[in-house]
């Protein structure tokens, strides 16, 4: 059964407002165990001179960009290596953990590390999950297989991998990496 | 701000009612970039009489258990492998998929397995993140470190992990394990 | 979807709002071609100290009568005879019209007149069908098959008949019968 | 002073919201003892981005036709025997039931009988009563009186009559009529 | 926290909206000590065609005239003696009361009074304060200093006084006038 | 038409809401030209488990005291001399201001000054006019008229008076009094 509405200034485009949709049906079933087609999510825009706060209008502030969206843009500007366009989406203060290794913070040095690791990766993704953490960033998993070339050239592939994000402000703050190529690299070695 | 209204059929206790409210504005600022104090959700209760769908009127079915609190109460009962207690939590059809090994089944096979990679494990949580899908499953992850001893009985510690549970109706239907077990391990070697 | 919400001031009974849940689902359908289950009706009482108009409280009016209930109650007073009982049901400048006679507005009258149509008579219920005039009146129709005996003892049955009653402020004001009664007297005579 | 909100998707035109408005109020007026002009009805139109059931959007249907103006259609096509434009606004199964014969489901049989019963036949309306069923039908009763002429070609007037009609999806599916013709042919012969 | 909401059929300025979002919020103040940035007025618009009373649609009345801004111009066009603009912005029946004087209905009254008191006047304004009393009248409170000449030409400043303006239908339907004038005066003496 | 709707937390008594009910109703008017009867104000308490900003509930702050009340009240206990307990309903930084001297902010200065004026003074009121300012300050407007006793024993009334409050959370914090003493002093003497 449940209802949601949503007050909201107008200004949302239709795409957000599908997101926005979503993610409200999704959250109350975390609670309410109701099949989505049991939940309604009303959406009521007010004109900017019908809402008052403080005596005074707002205005909307323009919607956030699909947190799954930014990464997924980020995760090919990688692959393709370009990174200057990739560090663009980083926040300042970015920190990246991959396996068996410290934690960095600048491309160029996860560039060098990985060269010791394999010759290329490619991502196939599996899916990816996204959530709003209860402070300001907001957490996107992608998980799927890696495959690609160890440094002798020998071809690796279907080596499970997931990673996880946080984005703030449009911008990647925090990356962490898990994968079985220490599984597979044993192994091959 | 955005001002969310939800509309439920009386029944849910006060804890159900903050997890939801909690979701909810979370939700929201998935897409709309506001702080969290400028985002209001009312709740509105209706006595089962005075809710009709189809003429009739409807009972509030009780709330979802949180999927954090089973994965956190299923990983307990692993710890301490009261492995009958952990067996009742899954829902048929589970599967699990750890490290450098094929998907199982059965928890007896992962005890059996997991005896060739270490002596015992524990696990220090950093944080567990919780959403649901846009199927039936809620999808909980949780992440953090490891310690424990290799089979030779050499200590290890601090050794990354994290897990994604799948939790369908108050049962786990499949778990996906990622660590650096295989890194480290490679050291020790 | 249509979702419709009411507020009352508080001090209905279920079963009233019952009823008023039903026939608010009932007008939507109308005009909005939704089945049943896809219309939700939500009440929301308000203590009376919580609504105000012209700047004062007000009082909730007690409900109004079931108008097909009234004219159930009606209709068996008058297949028992129990004329003062049921004459206290009908409003002041009560009216009635049956087949072949002039409009009478005593049950006196009335039953005189039928003394001479048959010996007596009783009816059995297909159906009822209530609705609210656009001006004060409810109106009730009720329709099935009669059956009796001729002033000559002979017995009938299973005669079509429809009546229609005029209800306001819980007295009924005006009824109309018609029926087969005449088709079968003068293949019975 | 009750207050109905109803929601809707976009797309009624301002004579079918005015019908709604309409039978809401009167609806209302069922149980609750307000006069119209203490019945409130505030009609919410969504846009379709603004609206969600099970994640997605939904679109309106088209609104019902207004029952009451059909039953009137069809019957001033049976006045003018305008017998196929007639037929094609009944239901698959239609069946109607006349005073003093079985049931019939063809129209063609319907005015081989009625040529028995009499030469022509007029209806002047003295009101139309529409609501909708707890199933699936609108019901439409109207009523009057009837003019015209008898077989032998004298004419009557003034023959009271009512008509019940259920109409489904825009189609006729039920016909009931009842009216003193047999009284009145009786003193007529 | 406290959240209005306000249902208006569609036809009001973004000013008249405005000054309502302010009255709205300001009278919230009057009972919940809440900071105005802590009340939110969000306005719901009706199109004629989605609000009914009484079965029918409503026209929205312009809006009420700021009451701030009559008095404004009243006592602008008293200031520059333009009479005869003022004396339209009177309602019948008006009736004003000043220091020391009884009560007067003409405003050739008052200036002959007024000639006895001062040459000219000039008011410097410190506030208004305005709001709708119980019954018809909006009442407007103006306040601030006097300057000008005493009968024999000498000047006098910063005389304290205070307007009670009572306004209907954007009529000015009474003043009451309190100032030191006396107190100075005598000193002046 | 206008329906104002508030949603409050769960804690106010029935005379507060009833304030709030009064308030609301007439700040509507300073805009809508509403006869109030026809303006509904309908409140929606929410119990504090109903209600989330920033993800947590909120409890309901006390009402703030009737600002027409807390004057009365002290303009009583001035009247009967008790200034330690009108004292404690001034605010720190009180000032007030009388016709014909400077700024006073003492009830002893105060009292002295008006030895000079009068032996004693009673206040009857006319009426209260009672808003809530922009600011903080809610203001609070009495007059009518003053009946006492001059310096020489003589009786003096009827002297018309108005008195403007500010009041802060409860406190005064600003007096400012006009009235016609020195008109009718002046023929006194």
């Amino acid at each position: 059964m449940p209802i949601v509405e949503i007050h909201l200034i107008k200004g949302y485009s239709a795409d957000e407002k599908k997101r926005l949709g979503e993610v409200l049906t999704d959250a109350v079933r975390l609670v309410v165990p109701a099949e989505p087609d049991a939940i309604t999510v009303m959406m009521h825009e007010l004109d900017p001179t019908n809402y008052y706060r403080g005596r005074t209008t707002r205005s909307p502030a323009p919607a956030v960009l699909d947190p799954a969206k930014i990464v997924r843009d980020y995760l090919s500007l990688m692959e393709t290596r370009d990174l200057d366009a990739a560090q663009s989406m980083l926040a300042e203060g970015f920190m990246m953990t991959f396996p068996g290794t410290l934690p960095m913070t600048s491309l160029k040095d996860l560039i060098d590390w990985a060269a010791q690791r394999y010759q290329f990766v490619t991502k196939a993704y599996e899916g990816f999950d996204v959530l709003q953490g209860s402070g300001d960033a907001a957490i996107v998993y992608c998980r799927g297989t890696l495959s690609g070339a160890w440094p002798d050239g020998k071809r690796f592939e279907n080596i499970r991998f997931i990673d996880r994000f946080e984005v703030v402000a449009g911008k990647i703050t925090k990356q962490d990496v898990w994968n079985d190529i220490a599984e597979k690299r044993s192994s091959h070695e």
